[in-house]
């Protein structure tokens, strides 16, 4: 947080909106969170998609912000909900890679440890209704790591990572506050999430304000699209290394997503909340096209890579009165920023940790809020830098224009993305002080965290994402 | 272990020497190892020294062979151990640093992990007499990593990495067999070890032979010498980074390491045994110029980084009719091929493990029986590759002459040994291809480990080791 957004947090603080730590005030809006999974990142209409319609989530962008370079703080599910639900690079805290519970580490360590607040947490402190709907996948071994334990009022859906579209009552891992189903209540899992989304929505909120994290494992494997969305994607075709097939079922898939996410705005507008909650529409990680057919044009790279393909997301945020409306904002900001947008929505203030008393150090928090970026009273960018490492040894910086990525089998590569967004031209022999600078500065960050990491990828996983940095998929918009 | 070494070694064992599985034969030799602490490359008379005499060490390589390419499997002591006494890369078994358990590892994980045997847990196997002496340092906090828990039947020493010279009954933290020592012996720590292991050596063996690892702490901080050995380094001056004070210390910390192993040399030769029994000389790994005073000369880097300062060591083994006399060995060997040599020296065979059988996965175990090279039975390389990690992110690896060592602020550096044995002129632009193919080798070998890091390094010895890799120090023999 840089002091001049502080200075113009305390003015809009005091200006604006409600008094420190009341929690009751009509001023605090709702906040609605929908999270998809795997998307890619040109498979939405609002981010260019050509052949894929997406007119629901479309609509946020129309009357909200389109972040074009809106990142996450990692390019797997696991790490990157832990880095949004906490607002710090989940690396401080061992949160590294997705989850791979070592026998040597004792059960409660994982998860997100216990030590760390989530924006759940901070919301409800702040006197809102919580709830999360959907996939977890931040800790399911033990009760201290389920939603109910961190800050949700209220959770449905399972704890992993992932999960079958047509559950059965025999095989499903679906569960309403830590008690299993006891009906299928509807056939397909995403219409199912979404059922539970407007139950939470119509519930007796209490006149509190609500914030519900809707995580939908769309378009995550397995690939399982019902036959009156596949219906209307037959025409499709596939592209390098994606069957028809499978981009037929992406493509149903994605098209069931944006009529439930239509389902939710219409339920809003319906019940006149529509322009009183912050929405914000944000990916996990980017697209994975061998297994789920998604498409990251026009980045190079997917799901578990550094490049731009594995962590630069769709990422909309609507709030009429408080951010513009079909704007597009350019500077990068992260999915790290959310928890101090939310909390400073909400009329709260980040909070202030003392680590270590003697040394006066606090824990460091890694967002912003991102409010006065957008409607303009700051026009600074709200990162000087950002930053990701994946499996200890892959990492990545970007500053301004420049982005440096480095990998045990590559080495260094340096771009520059206002001229090569698709990271075809490796500048690091051109620019070797360059290099040298963010490798300092990544060192930097890295020696900044609290702890080493609490787990690492697993040695499949290494290979199998060294591999996906030297292929190349779809660059270019499919136009069939 | 390559497929001709195992031929001769079947040829060795079936025409020479006892019969598989045979444990009390006269033709087993005793085993004596002894490792030194943080020694300077340069700093022993047979490795160059012009300042400080070791004539007792210098008697064991005018015997036996000198390695000039010996190396240890990590630059820091306890992964150094923990590789020497299983002789596998300890990468393999997630002992990548120096102990720091972190509060989420279990504690039975906090050391070589129970799941590893020792070469003393083989060689008592084989009929082995065991002992170790001195400095343990892999493993402390519960029972299982006891010395007496992990093949060794007699110990005496410290469990930790570090002991004060002077030890007080008020003030040591010796041990013997488990129970604290009730009296001061001798008032100088190196001489006592000394006495501990000549009075193993003078033990009741039940006809059997013996193993000694004896595991001086000397040349470690903190240098503290005794009076009568400083008055005999008084002329010696100190250098870059180096005060007089510091070096002289040192050096009479040398002068002393060298008497004591003349005194174990004479009780060999007093008891007929010197001849029948297989000597190692090793230090653990590179001298560390800043805190104990020690020169690498002529090697770049120190303890703590992967460059030859910190790995390549001085290396000697003695077995008269077994090796030559008075010879230099010029090939890369390891640490790790003690094991393989000693078991094989015992009559003993390296063990087979299944992993897993499905997969029909064994063990990787990563020395070789140096024997057969020493005395020219084979002429090819023992090793096509040596590989070294430190922190999960500083790699190296060797081939014939290239060395590429890789950090996360210098990035890929390579060296040609044969013409830059000082690593002065990095030739990674130069070739290119070497680089991508030697990053891939790396990887190749990371990617067979069994398990990831059971804990890495602090931040603060990160920064530390980050640093030195910047600095240089005293890269010719001190003259004075």
């Amino acid at each position: 947080m840089t002091l001049l957004a502080d200075v113009l947090l305390m003015a809009l603080v005091v200006c604006a909106a409600p008094q420190e730590g009341s929690v009751d005030t009509p001023a605090q809006p709702n906040i609605l969170l929908i999270l998809s999974d795997d998307m890619g990142y040109g498979d939405l209409g609002c981010y260019g998609s050509i052949t894929i319609a997406t007119p629901n989530i479309d609509r946020i962008a129309a009357s909200g912000v389109r972040f074009t370079n809106g990142y996450v703080s990692a390019s797997v599910c696991a790490p990157s909900r832990a880095g949004l639900l906490t607002g710090r690079y989940q690396e401080r805290f061992g949160f590294e890679d997705n989850l791979n519970k070592p026998m040597q580490l004792k059960d409660e360590f994982a998860g997100i440890p216990l030590d760390q607040k989530l924006v759940s947490d901070r919301l409800k402190q702040l006197g809102y209704h919580t709830a999360a709907v959907g996939k977890w996948h931040v800790g399911e071994s033990v009760d201290g790591h389920h939603p109910n334990a961190r800050g949700f009022d209220f959770f449905f859906g399972m704890l992993g990572g992932g999960h079958g579209y047509f559950p059965t009552l025999e095989k499903n891992k679906l569960e309403r506050n830590g008690v299993p189903v006891s009906e299928i209540r509807t056939p397909y899992l995403t219409d199912w999430f979404t059922l539970e989304a407007q139950d939470f929505i119509r519930s007796d909120h209490e006149q509190k304000p609500w914030f519900l994290y809707l995580s939908f494992n769309t378009p995550h494997t397995p690939m399982q699209a019902t036959k009156e969305d596949l219906a209307t994607t037959q025409h499709l075709q596939g592209f390098t290394g994606v069957s028809a097939k499978k981009r037929r079922t992406y493509a149903a898939m994605q098209r069931n997503l944006d009529r439930n996410v239509g389902v939710l705005l219409q339920l809003l507008e319906e019940r006149g909340e529509l322009d009183n909650t912050l929405i914000v529409f944000l990916n996990d990680n980017g697209g994975t096209p061998p297994t789920n057919g998604g498409c990251n044009a026009p980045l190079r790279g997917m799901k578990g890579s550094l490049l731009e393909g594995g962590v630069r997301v769709p990422f909309l945020i609507r709030w009429p009165g408080h951010v513009p409306a079909g704007e597009d904002y350019h500077q990068p900001v992260i999915s790290l920023d959310l928890m101090a947008t939310f909390l400073h929505a909400a009329g709260g203030e980040m909070p202030l940790e003392i680590l270590n008393k003697n040394k006066g150090t606090e824990r460091i928090y890694d967002g912003v809020n991102l409010i006065p970026y957008l409607n303009g009273q700051v026009d600074t960018p709200p990162h000087e830098r950002l930053y990701w490492r994946s499996g200890f040894q892959s990492r990545a910086v970007r500053e301004g224009k420049w982005k440096l990525v480095v990998t045990p089998l590559l080495g260094a590569m340096l771009f520059d993305l206002d001229k090569d967004i698709a990271e075809q031209h490796n500048l690091a022999d051109e620019f070797p002080d360059v290099v040298a600078r963010l490798r300092q500065e990544l060192f930097v960050w890295e020696t900044s965290f609290e702890r080493n990491p609490l787990w690492l990828t697993a040695v499949m996983w290494r290979k199998y994402n060294a591999k996906h940095y030297g292929r190349e998929y779809q660059l270019t918009q499919p136009t069939q």
